[in-house]
């Protein structure tokens, strides 16, 4: 018997189909390889983006002018050359007869992740990783000195069937003037279950996940790797704080080091597990002007991008999950991680 | 300057880029034709579909016995052979800690349009393609009849990019015990808007958007057709009936006639313009227990498959949209198609 079950904080419910489970190997996997060509994000082609707004060269912090817009960098951050938001102008809210809008105010950027073409986040060293993360905090924390912004946006899109469109692995941030509906919605429930209980339910969640164990994909000192009860997608997987921290830029040092660890530990296994799917990567976090509280608890999503069943579920907001949650987090706490790859992974075209 | 667009019925803000616009001929489609093989839904194969619910002959109305799972139906109705939900058996809500959980009651139905394996609903007469939408009314108004659902939803998923994963041309019923969370929020949003005006948010949409008519796709006696203000998608467009009705199963035998000329005709402009695209269709409608009221307006929503920026709106709710509707609408209204087709369309592989 299938079985429905409710996100306990957004209220959704979703179909978990327990009698055809579906294992890794049932899902035809698209590759994550795209066409070759020139590459804006490698060493020499520094010029073909918008002038750099940041990056990490070694025994350097930030980017001295000297050295901007030449090789040499780890880590660099430019506005998206095609973006979705304009930095500049004023939101002007105005009507068009019933309807509303503003201008599309806002901040579009894309954080290239390293400078080596063939690498993945998942490739990359801990450290590395590490100063992703600080560069995400970086960029958090410049802009929100721009009151028009209420949300700041971090996401991944790993491989074209995620959508995206460049092959050299990269993040990108939004900041926007306005907060997106299931970041209200997140939000109100949290706030909901915090006024009938005075608990954080993201803390509530992590006690009961660890008590059970079944959902549970890893763990260290300060993360917990967990597939949630109500899942949208197949072997869709959260890594959380496990003491309350509402915010991501407010994390002490110490946590973006064993965030970089649980993401990596989580990439390789899923990249194991699922043969190097493609994903989508979203930072959850508190609003910019709402940085501390008590109900909001901030943790990553990542969803391997397995199915193709998207036009009912954008249409309706109902989804239908082949695979329960137990079964996907079994796969990914037992894969073997240490072990050789048995062949070198090939992508699968469908 | 890109334009940030707010739904009314919903509340929810979009993206529309304004400056880097879309033309039909940017996007790369993906084949809409899927790999052959044996097809249950044609002629003589009627054994190997879960038996007839029903199905409709010439000159019969239902199906009679000594007909059932034979070949000569002109449209055909059969469970759903790997059904989401279960038709046997209660609800049976519990808890499971913190969180909540239901059997997964429901009813999981395939509609297959017609025998014809080569056909697609955009190919049909528009008498054939009336027979589709009085299918949808007959399966509505027997499963209506239980008393455990709560919202019968019925959809289409066109081409392997929309989720379809058989080719044999077919919509799909799925009968839920509860109220899908978008649904609430488009019932919520709507009557809140009655509250307000004491009119129907969407009788008021008509009214404007006729007015103005730069969005407005075509209409017939009952219908009209438009892009409506804020699309999630690209080339996004709604079907509605232009004076007042809440349920769709409650409509009198000329609007399906009507209906049935408007999809049609939506349909061919969509392949004509977009080179026979992947799509999604919903029908959104009343809940079953609620189908007579003055704030809800059913229609029908239709989404081509164009891109893939998927995961960062499943992650968020928030949506980029690279073509505004005023451009898609005047693309689908300006298509000439009464013209033939200058080659055969070629489904383009990306």
């Amino acid at each position: 018997m299938p079985e429905l079950r409710k996100d306990p904080v957004i209220g959704r419910w979703v179909i978990i189909s327990t009698d055809r489970a579906k294992r890794p190997t049932d899902f035809a996997r698209e590759q994550t390889k795209m066409k070759g060509g020139f590459c804006p994000f490698c060493y020499g082609n520094e010029s073909k983006t918008p002038p750099e707004i940041m990056a990490y060269r070694p025994k350097q912090g930030g980017a001295p002018d000297p050295m901007r817009d030449t090789p040499g960098w780890n880590l660099r951050v430019v506005p998206n050359k095609f973006p979705a938001l304009m930095i500049e102008g004023g939101l002007n809210r105005q009507a068009e007869g019933m309807f509303d809008k503003m201008n599309g105010v806002g901040a579009h950027e894309v954080i290239v992740e390293t400078p080596e073409h063939n690498s993945t986040l998942a490739m990359l060293t801990e450290k590395r990783i590490e100063d992703v993360l600080w560069a995400w905090r970086d960029r958090i924390l410049d802009l929100k000195q721009d009151k028009r912004f209420k949300y700041i946006l971090i996401f991944k899109n790993h491989g074209e069937a995620a959508g995206a469109s460049l092959e050299h692995t990269h993040c990108q941030l939004i900041a926007l003037p306005i907060l997106p509906r299931q970041v209200v919605e997140e939000l109100e429930g949290a706030k909901q279950y915090y006024t009938f209980k005075e608990r954080c339910i993201f803390c509530d969640i992590i006690r009961q996940e660890s008590e059970s164990g079944v959902r549970i994909v890893g763990e260290n000192d300060d993360f917990i790797t967990l597939a949630p009860y109500a899942p949208r997608f197949p072997f869709e997987t959260w890594i959380m704080p496990k003491r309350h921290e509402s915010a991501f830029e407010n994390s002490t040092s110490h946590l973006y080091e064993n965030l970089a660890k649980a993401l990596k530990n989580l990439l390789v296994r899923q990249d194991r597990v699922l043969d190097n799917p493609a994903y989508n990567l979203v930072l959850h976090s508190s609003p910019v002007q709402d940085p501390n509280n008590d109900y909001y608890h901030w943790h990553i999503e990542v969803m391997p991008k397995l199915t193709k069943m998207a036009g009912f579920e954008w249409g309706t907001g109902f989804y239908i999950n082949p695979t329960p949650p137990e079964e996907a987090a079994k796969f990914l706490r037992e894969a073997n991680i240490e072990a050789p790859v048995a062949e070198k992974p090939q992508p699968v075209a469908v």
